[in-house]
């Protein structure tokens, strides 16, 4: 099975690696012309043209952001021109809103739209250990089964509706932000009062709060170090603002939420946006004037 | 060595249990007389004044809260009477300022006071599993520690200012506080989509937010069962205001806590004091309007 | 001099009954024929074509959002024909961003952009007292002014720069969200309390908040009177949401801003849409659960 | 009729003055003898006992704080001897708590305990213009009412329940302290977008916002001169604190009042404590990092 693949980002690039050693053999487009070359080296092949990536039976994107995934696939000429009963895997991070209506696109034009955004970064996808969730119609989700046990350790099933897929991405990064704003909340406490941020940050993540979030930002967190960047804020930014306007669409307001954003924005006012989202720990130090003690 | 132990509620009455099954002698005192009466059976020594249990060279006390402390130990005509050099832990959930207010007053009557409180409720305490946070003078911290290594399964040493590990515990509870209504915002978002809650949670439980916070709660919370009480919600506010009120005497401001005092007061109002504290999750629902959909 | 209006809704009917009062000849344009119907009667001269209406010297636009804007006027074919140094009057409440467009789209064509947006709803407007502000090239608004001094009471010149007309009124508007939600708290504590919130009201307003906005919204609070509706709870939403908008675009993070946002949205979420936003007092009150005590 | 005054702080001793001129004999009693000697020389007479001052038939009190009138006045030996029926009005801002408990203490005495908190500062008092909030038993408020006529421009019988009086004032504050903020942030809006703040204010306290709280702090906020301190900061914090206290025992949350304490506590880790309190409009600026731009 011939595999089209759309957007070579970092994620995008390393994920074809991976199908490629796979044995898979894939097609290329890339808006840039830089990682198609070294892709091409690699054994895949490159196309000048999009409507030939859609001529796959099975398509995967990875587009940085709602806007390029429908300025470039959502035209209605492209998937017109697909075979009848042809996959598009978009396992980028976009709007709930962008699935719901790509899902309704494709299905006028005969075609499956499936989401299947992940959980993990470049290094976890280098490793072929993603976390991938795939939502929409489930023997679509099983034609690109073998694939997704290539790329990722795990894929969740997650609905019939590809909507569904994104909401628990955006959730995800959602409780991610959380959980960083509670740290950092948590150690500027612990600073203002003597204690040792990271012991604080070492005893509650040692027995209460395991895994990679709080491990993983809690030291960057109370060391103050946000180098090197994991995500950055401006991006964070963004994100928290997709939850707000997915949570705002079904009338949930979020408490959390709208603090997260006024602390991004000031973050961002005080020139922060290139750093790892986890250097929003400085907003709250500013408030409590810790430099300035 | 002999062993006072001042408070036999829940916890206290496990924690003697384990000590009395290691061999250790132990006189108790209790202001009422049934769990009292429960652990002479075990072979407890009941004494029917306080000063008599600070006779002994090491007390543990295990009282309700600041009052119950303060009113009962903090007497300055008890401690003159107790040996020099002895050792009171107090094992329970104060304040940061009560633990300061006790030290010094220890200190003037030639006395340690050690603060430990602990991580794990009454079934983690039965197991003796708890992780015990200790705070105080390193000699009278290693004169607990084979008690401590009878209660729980490590031993934190926090720092010699006994306050220190007070603030790690309401620092603890803070996080955990913040980790309920972040999983409330996302769970409510995922039920007015129409996305299954407890699917959105046993994804991000099994890779990002692994740990018994996440898991524990974020199960209750996705299924809305409330019982059994795990923790009440009425101490769960008080708990809140004892974040925010140790951060504010270090002037600093806690935008997540903020929210969190108003979420738990409108919880309370609604009736919910007696339910565990994941029930704030209603809060959230009713702000959306999800019952009336 | 022939004045072209455009967009009869309640506001710019009641606006060309007022010039037409004055003896200003005004031709009229708008989407639906009802309103143009009975200011013809009163002597006005509808056309069919926008183009026609922006053949006037002057026109003056009233639409009702952005959208509205965008679509029908901001058309270069439009613009193009009409006649070298023309004035656009936009007296509606639009984006400070629509206001920079416009301008900016307006001087490629040779032609004056003006914002005006006025403070006072339809009452004020029939009675000729709106307070209006202008903002653009002062030789354009010294145009405009014998018709703004037959519309309003007084026109303030904002600046030349149209944008900053739009950002008063929007920031006007905020001032009046948070007023109506520092009401609805303090009558909400009040009629937890037993106090009277009429009476409270009333005190207040006597001496230390004068003026219409206190004094109208705070008898409305008190009352729980939320009829008639002034200016609909969905509206107020957005206009919410401008100002939140337009502060995140200059990196200020508006706290009060962020609980209206949230308040507002949990009005909608229980139905509240179509009152007066002065409703929004009963998410306060539902919060405190006085109805369930 | 003879009457007790006790607290001869700015405010009482101005009181103080105006009784005297109005012909009203007074005895005077205060904890440190400066201001007692100065109304000697106007023809007070100075007592050294406060149950001399109890023996008066009309006792008005002028203390800093609850704690000033639990220590000084909330004395069973002293309210034991004084006569049955004699009036005892505290003018101060106290909490509604201390208010029920001063109520509740003075009736087992056979005593009248009227709340009349006022609204002016200084200046309002000298020019007796203040606004006078009594409640209490009714007899005894007219009994009171010559003085009060001579202390201010207007009296209002808020309630037969004293604390109602307190109330009244501590909301007032807090609409006083809401209004800040949100001018603060809509001035802070207008610099980030290059308009005039002193322009904003100006237009919107012209027609919308009259009355001496948005004319004269929005003149101070729009200036940014926080000179003279009419009414400091850490005071500005204390009664925000006053109001969510108030708001807490009733159950009731305020979600600007959380805004105010997290902003309030922002500014005194800056060091702002003793300036005026509508310097909490750095805090908004900073935030929007506006002196780095």
């Amino acid at each position: 099975m011939i595999i089209g693949f759309v957007g070579l980002g970092a994620m995008g690039s390393v994920m074809v690696g991976n199908l490629l050693d796979a044995g898979h053999p894939v097609r290329v487009w890339n808006r840039s012309p830089g990682p198609v070359r070294e892709l091409t080296e690699r054994g895949a092949t490159a196309v000048a043209d999009l409507a030939e990536i859609f001529t796959a039976e099975i398509v995967i994107s990875m587009l940085a952001n709602d806007a390029a995934v429908s300025e470039n696939l959502l035209d209605d000429q492209l998937l017109a021109a697909a075979p009848e009963g042809a996959v598009h895997v978009n396992m980028a991070t976009v709007s709930a809103e962008l699935a719901d209506r790509a899902d309704r696109q494709h299905r006028t034009h005969g075609l499956h739209y499936v989401a299947a955004p992940v959980l993990g970064r470049v290094e976890v996808a280098r490793a072929g250990n993603l976390t991938i969730l795939a939502a929409g119609d489930s023997a679509a989700i099983a034609k690109a089964q073998p694939l997704f046990d290539v790329l990722g350790r795990r894929t969740w099933a997650v609905s019939d509706r590809p909507a569904h897929a994104n909401l628990v991405k955006i959730l995800g990064n959602y409780l991610v932000a959380c959980s960083i704003e509670a740290l950092a909340e948590a150690t500027t406490v612990a600073e203002a009062a003597e204690l040792d941020p990271t012991l604080l940050v070492d005893i509650l993540t040692e027995g209460l709060f395991t895994g990679p979030v709080y491990q993983g930002y809690g030291a960057m967190i109370a060391a103050r170090t946000y180098e090197p960047v994991a995500f950055r804020l401006a991006l964070g930014r963004k994100d928290v603002e997709l939850a707000l306007d997915t949570a705002r669409s079904h009338q949930v307001p979020l408490a959390f939420g709208s603090v997260l954003r006024d602390v991004f924005t000031e973050a961002v006012a005080h020139g922060q946006s290139d750093r790892d989202w986890a250097a929003v720990t400085e907003t709250t130090r500013r408030h409590a004037g810790l430099d300035q003690r």
